[in-house]
């Protein structure tokens, strides 16, 4: 990780009391904001990132040196507008793009804090981050919207502060994790786990890296981001600079070399350790957990309006689990909309150049706004 | 690999020339039969296994202790009855249960072949079994069948042999392997070439295993033998044996400890290599490739008559794909029957109680040998 030490962070001094007991205190929290909050401070947006983004949502990332994860949504006229709109982004706790977690610098001890870093949920990001309204000194935000993990952050965020956002678009996301989604994060977990080079998380302290692994956890992930027609259309079985397949393990297929590739350039931008801690955050992610199983319960004083997009390819977060949460608002008739994007791109449509998407998406906070 | 020394097996004289260019002769092929070879000599049905399956497909498999991996289908008055067919069950060649593969001793060194073994594909071993029939002196078989990479042998046999069985049944298959397929594949393939101890393939030299790589990639495969429905009903969130979660990266639910058990066991019965080799071939398989695309071409010949079966919830192998073969034989007007089977057990539905499979697998069957 290069060029974190002049992102813009601030330094949340109140104390927060995490689900696993850990209460913690002056911890950095990474942020960027895109537009200008406005003098009704009624504009602004609270965008979350989802497993492995930060808050470099728009514009160039200047540690990757790549666009921003939204620049599709985030910008200049369009979905969510930085001529009319405020944005703020932040980098989650447990995240290494700054914010407080397994690679900040532990005080006592001058080294990395690693695998003693507290297991977080996603509640503790939401309550993080929470700290921003009062940081830019705003009562209410417009909107809370994110994707995948950012959709449950969203959901989080209503369920913790129930008139603290005008509007909530949670996208592709369910409101509790399943048993597959979980079994597609343990099996990352144990592709680092694995690592040699892991060390039992200690890896910092010993100068090593467990790329090995991470990108193995990388190259699994991809594959649950993509839809099998998506895959099929794309690639195929396309070879890779070649006439032939070479009877051998080299990529032979352009699937094959594209999945090393991400899994390669993964781990230049990414901490193992991170990916441990936030995917367990989003397998402990069961929102009515507390309310007896009633997800209608969870949001029984909201008045927060909500619009809600899944896709129809999309085989990670499919849209029976968003419909879910539609059903649930509908039974104590909250204000709530609904829309399945038809798309072939899978759970990465919401990053992705999807035009029904986009534009519903910046219709309904436009009309939201106006109202 | 234990206990492998008794396996029943041939050496097969005559040369066999591969798709990657090699010429191999008097190499083992373990076999089991399970039956008894009727006078006229028409009651042997030769089945094919997936990629982790080996010769032992009913009663006890003497290496594991467990029961053969289609004890459901093959036995008496069962799907395939033993008290009616003799039922010939070979290792593939690639395989490590006897078959000539990776793990068997090179005779000039005295050492494993490991990563000199020459890259193997559907084709090649459905040409090493077919000498079984030679060496049963059968002029024709019954029937082949097999799910999954034991269906594309089927196809790859009746391709190859078109008059050598009188019926074909490919269960849970594909004529070509899709992106999605090899993108699986290779991800198994990289955690086990991620593994230190894996020794660019020659871990048996150096003392090593690389099981831990081998079983990320075990944990993988798994995910995809089940379906999203199927996991949810018999894990869900479930914790194991705990109240609670424990906020650690040790297994808090039941599907975490499921998976990390079929990973650990399974390095104890398979070769890390000849995961690699068998993925390959399976990866390699296009059926209709060296026919200008066209999978009708492929069977032009044949007066085999095929019954082609698929799972609703299989995601690996979709009925999409099984129903492509069903459109190729019908447009050359070949004798094709066709049933999507009602199941949420996912694409291991092939190996399961699935009443409505191995009921009509029966019927099919036992119908054909009447006629």
């Amino acid at each position: 990780m290069n060029n974190i030490e002049n992102i813009k962070k601030i330094i949340i001094k109140k104390p927060l009391k995490l689900d696993c007991g850990v209460t913690i205190s002056n911890y950095p929290l990474a942020y960027e904001t895109y537009g200008e909050l406005n003098q009704n401070k009624d504009n602004a947006i609270m965008v979350f990132h989802a497993l492995t983004g930060d808050q470099f949502a728009s514009g160039k990332n200047p540690v990757t040196n790549k666009d921003g994860w939204w620049s599709y949504v985030i910008g200049p006229n369009k979905a969510l507008d930085t001529n009319k709109y405020f944005i703020i982004s932040a980098n989650v706790i447990g995240g290494c793009m700054g914010s407080y977690g397994p690679s900040s610098i532990d005080e006592k001890s001058g080294k990395k804090i690693g695998i003693n870093f507290p297991v977080i949920t996603i509640n503790d990001m939401v309550n993080a981050q929470f700290n921003l309204l009062e940081h830019f000194n705003i009562n209410k935000l417009l909107c809370v919207t994110g994707g995948s993990m950012g959709g449950m952050q969203v959901l989080q965020f209503v369920a913790n502060f129930p008139d603290k956002s005008k509007i909530a678009i949670p996208i592709a996301c369910s409101a509790s994790h399943s048993a597959q989604n979980i079994a597609f994060n343990e099996l990352g977990r144990q592709a680092i786990m694995a690592d040699e080079n892991w060390k039992n998380g200690n890896y910092e302290l010993e100068n090593k890296s467990p790329a090995k692994g991470l990108s193995v956890a990388r190259m699994a992930a991809h594959i649950t981001y993509l839809s099998k027609k998506g895959l099929q259309e794309k690639f195929g079985r396309k070879l890779q600079e070649r006439d032939k397949i070479k009877f051998g393990f080299d990529a032979d297929f352009q699937i094959e070399s594209y999945l090393r590739y991400q899994g390669s350039i993964f781990v230049d931008r990414f901490d193992a350790n991170s990916y441990l801690y936030i995917t367990r955050a989003m397998d402990y992610f069961d929102l009515s957990k507390n309310f007896n199983g009633s997800l209608s319960k969870v949001f029984e004083n909201t008045k927060t309006k909500f619009f809600i997009i899944s896709f129809t390819s999309d085989w990670l977060y499919p849209t029976a689990e968003n419909r879910e949460i539609v059903i649930a608002l509908n039974a104590i008739n909250a204000d709530v909309g609904f829309l399945e994007v038809k798309s072939d791109k899978g759970h990465d449509s919401f990053l992705l150049d999807v035009p029904d998407f986009l534009n519903s998406l910046k219709n309904f906070v436009d009309n939201s706004y106006k109202k």
